[in-house]
């Protein structure tokens, strides 16, 4: 066997429950969740991945499964996967650990994927306000491109990535975590002006040991509870990268992580066949099962070379991450604009979130004019790939955000002005 | 003379005060605000425009002339143009103008450009609480690219744009930005997030009759007064597109305005021979006097039938623009995350604005590691053809914003990990 | 299972020989040659493929088994496939078959590929006259890229494509092929000028029983001796497609082929990683085994209403295609010229083949001074994704030819001037 | 006067002829033609240039101007252009000249082109039997774009580029070009096969004092008798650069031009709005006058370091370029191909200009079928932004050559199949 076929690490089995699979898959971000592989920089190897419901939803017509789940399940994770250097010398806290994205694609036999919006009172989405119910689109891919039998006149090239890649946190990192996410919650209402109706979205999503899985500890076990009531959720991307939904982490990309714990622990799941900038309905992107090839390096002592703390510790850092040489390729773009006033008209200072919502309505408003609804556009610019930019941020009140669509999508030519 | 041969319609003196030029400037949007100049649909023509602050800024080593500025006299615009069919009809209110940009560049003679960071004091910019002093870079052009005495080591071929086009306002629409712009200054404060220090810059700019200047129309006269009190100022972007700092409206762009008064009333102003994505310095693109070839086409009835009001009346819309083909390609990137959590370790809920700023501030504290000050780096991140991103926003509490630079900017090869 | 998991309809086992496997492969192009397989327009499916000479160059450091192949053996295709129409109506002569490739790569577990050199007395090459001796260089993929160690210091990613693909000919054009060939073999040498030596090339590969292998149809009966006696060649591409070695039919490409049989009967093989403009070295790509994923659609008349003859019958014809949209990504490229004055000093009128023959040549000198011997740059220049354009056809007595080379494959920066 | 407003060397005016410019031009090579001005490395400097013709082809709707075309008195170039290092001294033979393009565009007042077809009897083309007759093709520019009112529904950007820059040639190398052109005009015949017809082309354009046009070298005199009777002309693409028609000599682009004489002395013109690979209808770029702005550098010694000769002496070299970062992004290709079979059937041997030939062949016949004429497609495909690859040519007998078009070129959709 040639060196370049990679040693399958993480096999996934997908008739099987992700607290079934040969390495039981974890749903937290915890120091003390066992490592269940060990690679070599250098060493090529294959990651598998369940989608990031482990198997909840189903590939139908319906979205009573997306109305109706328990989003303390989700994601499920790969991993830990320790990572050793030539001399089987583990990557140390301080040190950068560098993961080379080589190849992925969805599991073989299993090239499908699903976009859905989240019902306001489970979960909800960045336009929860406009789009109260849940919703779901089935993509269907031939090699490169997906399409929809729920969205028909588009079929578009996938830029395909792990919405989350992380490193485990140490102690102290999820401490912080913890803490400042709760004071948010607590303290969160009078800080938040987005917009009122997004109240009925948590403010933040605080450890629960409902759900929880823990790779091999075994659940209802003294240090299980322990465990689970101080892990963190996987929801928000943090220091450690995590779900940071970046859609161009995809082939030939290589991250820069910060190591936290020994052996750096990384995980990774939440497949994306393709996923627009924001991933707007939150499960936003082409949901899919999948496979990565992998190739990791480590930087001693990188964190402190290369990264600098942003916040009271020297933990307060964020990833880095070069991109990779085969993104489609795109010519004409259809832009749309936001600025921060918000849909009641109320003037915002300098917001980009309330920017890019405005920019995103307006892109759903004008190709909901092309025959299709305004569910079927908010699922498409939640997944396709147009980019959200931050045009301008300075000039007060005003933040102008665009989002570019590229009108290579469609089947109908129409679709411009 | 063949037909592709522009023809001139609003020339510039840079031997002139904006005041003094064929066709005086104007610094307001104001529906009486009178045309100074008509072209036809189809026909070529040519604009050009001083600088935004209209020969304020010098080429030299000093920052002086920014820390003083008086921003009361921002933007000076060319215009407003008045825009008829074949038949010569005006454009009217409800119709969209059609701007194609097929040419623009520096104008001839005056090939330079300055990028500026504002006192915290007086004007301030996206990260005025860490870079409160002003200071200024110069830049010069050759040919497409643009280089700096200094910010020694980078070279890149510019991205230009007008950081501003747009319609004249009807009064009803000057109303609405001038009552809900003063409710934000009025009762900002409780509304604001962002960054404390921030405080210090205006929450939003309202009408001053101080530093006006109002096209054709004389000081001190009872009309210049009326006008003066109630015509908005330039800095942010509105309904009318305006300010926006799009860095993509380049040649070959496309821009769909909404008419809003007899004739369209168009103006243009703010060159910038290059932008990074939010011009994050806020005098941050390279600015510079220009010229833009023009050609206009109208669609009657364009705002309904293209646009949806995306607020409490019809006049609530936004702009479109499709993007050109002859951007800079650049093929490796070096990408830089933030999350809406700020310096001091506080979360905050979903806060694009914050993550972004985390994001530029990890930019620069990298690049700050080769030989770069801080200040240099802020400055370049504001006018380099870096890419600023929403890439996850629904993720609570977490948004992850991300800024990619393309490293081919930079000669020094050891810029990458 | 989904209706996008791909029919898998030509199966290679590669630790079996070509006339080993389930469906015995060929290497002749003939119409009764018989199908392996149906598909039906519309639907998914899957063809593996072994390497074009079918498992005889080894993963190794030694030149000798390409020194001695035997090329009366090559290429090993895998089909015929006959395709139907919805309706199960066969593609007849006439029709367009569209081939669209929607993925493709390595077969899994074997993931690497070579690129060689023949010796000048058995097959040579574009540059056999300067490098006579077989060499031949291995690679191995991580994924998108793929690195030798025979060639240090480069690493790419591939623009992955079949060679060959194309449909069976008609007894008509098979013998249109065989008489012009003919023709050439006999009175080429007053015919020929490219350069003396070349003359040991073969003028042609007419058709010989040796090394024949004809799919289902026994060696040695009546059936195989007159088809073998009778069947094309696959070396050159012709009418039908073939070994057309253009190296941007990846991903995402769709290929309109004449139709010449009933069913279209195509065939596909000779997989390339990579491959530059030219193939230069002839055993020039980065050759491997593979597989296919792909869809058929069949344009009824399609040939006479698209395709025109461009010769003395309506057989006349070329292949249409369109690019996919995953080509990699280069930015900076370095460009060598030549023009159709020979290595002597001697002028040729107008061409190409002497021009492009003096651009490869002078990119060969030039990368050697950089630590890589000209036997490695020939086999790099062959195999890399470098594009070799004719951009002045008209100047008598001078072709202008161009190889542009993306500098990105090389880790050392100093490969520019 | 910021540093970055080119010195105007060379300026023309476009009322005068081409011996009535202050600095007269010349349209041969001959290294005695003197200087018409000096330039020093790292300075910026602008020189313009009349249409190749110098202005005999008018913008009107005959083509009697391009039929009746006295052919000896092109290309008009503009220089030459002597070049300094820092300290005064001169480029010797040996150095590199290095000219980078950092702009480039049509003269102010002068924005439009033609594309031509010569009559077979004067001039010919690349498909001269097929096209024997004279035709022309007015294009108007719009900033980036040019449309013909005589090809309509189509507009592309332009990819502008000199056809023309070259270093003036020392009597040595000038006696090779002569000797070696002479004698394939004398021995021709016997070495020609591209096609029969298009003997009726010349083999080669030597020397001849008709026409002939020497800048400052008085008409008449002795020395203008013995330079007119040496120098070589302009049409053919040789070892100094000159008439290579690379299309991808764009903005940005940097030439490494090698120096045979003191000075360098180069020389630049026939200006392109746009060109397609192979300029195949030889007049066939979208001609205009324009202006280039420049930048030296003198890599001393650089022929030697660099270059290596393909030749029997150390000037048998050729010109380097590295290509720009703003060429027109497309992403759609509509690809044709062509094999070294001739239109009458005859085999050809591995002869890539046969094989681009019926490539060329096959896209105009194609492209007719929707509403040209195939005179309109021959010109387009001449000027507009089609790329011309070699992309097989060891598969014996025959090469394949690919002509791949840019749909977004047509207005209409259905161009494609």
């Amino acid at each position: 066997m040639a060196p370049s076929t990679p040693r399958l690490v993480v096999p996934i089995d997908l008739t099987k429950k992700p607290w079934e699979q040969k390495f039981t898959l974890h749903n937290r971000w915890h120091p003390q969740i066992p490592a269940v592989a060990e690679v070599k920089v250098g060493e090529l190897f294959r990651v598998e991945m369940s989608d990031w419901t482990g198997g909840v939803i189903k590939d139908d017509d319906s979205a009573v499964d997306v109305k109706s789940i328990d989003l303390s399940t989700v994601h499920y994770l790969s991993g830990p996967i320790r990572v050793v250097d030539e001399d089987g010398k583990l990557a140390k806290p301080g040190d950068l650990l560098v993961v080379e994205i080589l190849n992925l694609g969805p599991l073989p036999g299993d090239e499908w994927g699903y976009t859905a919006t989240f019902d306001r009172e489970n979960g909800g989405g960045f336009l929860t306000d406009h789009f109260p119910c849940a919703t779901k689109a089935i993509w269907y891919f031939e090699g490169i491109y997906a399409y929809s039998p729920h969205i028909p006149g588009v079929r578009f090239p996938g830029l395909t990535h792990p919405g989350i890649i992380g490193t485990a946190p140490s102690l102290e990192l999820l401490n912080i975590w913890n803490e400042r996410e709760r004071e948010l919650e607590e303290t969160g209402l009078q800080n938040l002006k987005l917009c009122e109706v997004l109240h009925s979205r948590p403010l933040a999503n605080l450890p629960t040991t409902r759900g929880c899985v823990l790779g091999k500890i075994e659940k209802g076990t003294p240090e299980w509870e322990k465990i689970a009531r101080e892990a963190a959720r996987t929801i928000p991307g943090r220091e450690n990268g995590g779900n940071c939904d970046i859609k161009n982490l995809s082939r030939g990309s290589k991250i820069y992580l910060p190591v936290f714990v020994d052996g750096a622990n990384f995980s990774t799941g939440d497949m994306h066949f393709s996923q627009g900038d924001g991933e707007v309905s939150f499960c936003g992107a082409i949901e899919m099962s999948g496979f990565l090839e992998l190739k990791c390096d480590i930087i001693r002592g990188g964190m402190k070379e290369y990264l600098t703390p942003m916040g009271p510790t020297p933990l307060h850092v964020n990833p880095i991450f070069e991109i990779g040489p085969v993104e489609p390729r795109f010519s004409e773009w259809l832009v749309f604009e936001g600025i921060s006033v918000d849909e009641s008209g109320r003037q915002h200072y300098l917001d980009a979130s309330v920017a890019y919502k405005r920019a995103v309505l307006n892109a759903i408003d004008y190709l909901s004019k092309f025959g299709y609804s305004k569910e079927q556009v908010y699922l498409l610019l939640s997944c396709c790939p147009c980019e959200g930019r931050i045009s301008g941020i300075v000039d007060a009140p005003n933040t102008c955000a665009t989002l570019a669509i590229p009108t290579a999508i469609f089947d109908q030519v129409a679709i411009s002005l």
